[in-house]
């Protein structure tokens, strides 16, 4: 017998969730598990408002079941631990990001990818292991398993730092991997947004010149100016490396050709038709075309002590809870710079 | 004024050429420049008919200048050096790949990408630097500068190693820039033709288990026979890498489902329409979509002295010059295995 949302565990909780592909969000009680062995209970302070809960709110990917409650760059504090914790106390600062559980045995799993894991479950709009639905953190409490819970470094400011534990991995992480975080690389950067920004900022501080690659010309004293972008515009076979961060569909044949001998084009945004790939410019010059999806919790913790190391921050819009709705309407206009943080604690009130 | 083939340099040369895009090839008498400074003639024992000779003689990439004379895998003997010549000397066995000429001073000339240089000079159906028409090694005798000279291992046979010039090259340096070279890995590979099994012996040499993908069954026992190939058939998630051979147009969406996370696919045929890329596997496991054509001089001399360490040849069927357009025309139906051999100095007669 499925049970009602409020029923499905012993913990009340309360936060803001979509009931049907309108995806207006709307006061919603539901419940959480208790704190037993390894899993940690959050009181979250701040949460992001990514583009990908825009998409799952109105089902664009026509996957979600609802209700859907979003948000996966929460930040909080600690409110109880299991038995078994070990790895945080009550009252740390603490940030859970994308994923909430994985299967933790398979090959993936310990090369630290749990990402790539295929039991990997999402912090929202998934299935978790007993067969409940997962609920993000729109939301006044959220309990999970330590393995996924990331350890705040003291000097991130917890309303700025939570994009990075979903736009922050997703651009450090094949940065790092496709060896893009070498100094004096020439990075382009395509889409001047959530991720797109961090992106900039995680490139300048490995030291590359950065060139943003944008349509929208108003974007580029803002790039300069605030950003430390180097460049706006681009010379064919110029770039070792170009982080593609647009999700709608578009050519990427001129990327490809902006790229040198071995230059790496990675995409990040989740394009939903299939691109059109030249096999020309692969083979005569051998570059690539590669993707990248967040990146494993090992990562993740790394990605957010350097960005603390090095100041890197998002550049934030702090908005209460009862406002999300016009924020979910300012970004699908690309209105915000660059990223709506929602204020829970401060302003989610129990009706 | 443009000078007649016969005229544009002071040594007679002879060999067999298209004249249009019949592709049907016929004698042809034509020049080679002067052995002056650092260049080397080759009187030509043997020379592999790879299958970009038969794209090239019928200009099914329209790009093509008539006569051409094809010929890129090469192997002679000295006949002469130029005075700066210090690589060579007269009589010893060497040989010539798809390239005549590079600028030599560029970035990628630089770090011994030869191959990926601007201003690169192909063997045969390029322009050479004085501006006259270069001519492969269907003939007689070639002048080459001595840095794109290949030496030729002593236990290595000219007939059944010159098509690894070409194929064997284009093979082994992608699996070692993309690392897929190392002993365990589960490598595909996607067609059984001239590059396909010299590719499945090398990856063989490396300690690889290797699947081999092919639409035509009657290949499999041979393959698993004559080659040590493990594998006819894949599963999804399997493969740490998969190189694939075909120059047709294919879908490549199922060969991207048969790797695994960070799984690589390299293109290595020239495909004329663009391929349909869908990202959400990039995204989703970081699968990569790459391509690479032939090599640098320097890794085509260690690929050959790795194939003659380890007794790596192509499987040949060695021709006469005046079997070519029967040749040509079994190619075109893939009636070969795996690889025609010309023949040169046997059978090449001036009427």
């Amino acid at each position: 017998m499925v049970k009602a949302p409020e029923e499905e565990h012993p913990v009340k909780a309360f936060g803001w969730a979509a009931r049907d592909n309108s995806g207006v969000l709307a006061p919603f009680h539901f419940s959480r598990r208790e704190t037993v062995e390894k899993n940690v209970k959050l009181k979250i302070l701040y949460c992001g408002v990514c583009h990908s809960d825009l998409h799952s709110v109105k089902n664009e990917t026509g996957k979600v079941t609802y209700p859907v409650l979003p948000g996966h760059e929460i930040a909080g504090i600690v409110a109880e631990v299991g038995s078994k914790v070990t790895k945080v106390k009550v009252g740390d600062k603490v940030g859970i990001g994308c994923m909430a559980g994985s299967c933790r045995s398979c090959e993936n799993c310990a090369n630290d990818l749990e990402n790539h894991c295929p039991k990997m479950v999402l912090t929202y709009r998934s299935k978790y292991f007993d067969g409940t639905p997962t609920y993000g953190g729109y939301s006044d409490i959220i309990v999970c398993d330590e393995h996924f819970i990331i350890c705040w470094p003291e000097n991130m400011p917890l309303d700025a730092g939570c994009p990075l534990l979903c736009a922050g991995i997703t651009t450090y992480s094949p940065m790092k991997y496709f060896r893009l975080d070498k100094p004096g690389i020439h990075l382009g950067v395509v889409g001047l947004g959530g991720l797109g920004h961090v992106a900039v900022k995680f490139a300048k501080a490995f030291g590359a010149k950065v060139t943003v690659i944008s349509t929208a010309p108003h974007k580029k004293e803002e790039a300069i100016k605030n950003l430390g972008v180097d460049s706006f515009l681009a010379a064919a076979n110029t770039m070792d490396g170009i982080l593609d961060t647009v999700s709608a569909h578009h050519p990427i044949q001129p990327l490809l050709n902006l790229l040198k001998s071995n230059g790496k084009l990675i995409i990040l945004g989740v394009i939903p038709k299939p691109l059109e790939l030249h096999v020309f410019p692969l083979l005569s010059a051998r570059k690539m075309v590669a993707g990248s999806g967040i990146g494993g919790m090992k990562e993740t913790q790394e990605m957010l002590d350097f960005a603390a190391k090095h100041n890197i921050t998002a550049d934030v819009e702090v908005i209460g809870m009862d406002y999300i709705n016009q924020a979910m309407e300012r970004l699908e206009k690309a209105d915000v710079k660059y990223r709506f943080i929602i204020n829970i604690a401060g302003t989610l009130k129990d009706a």
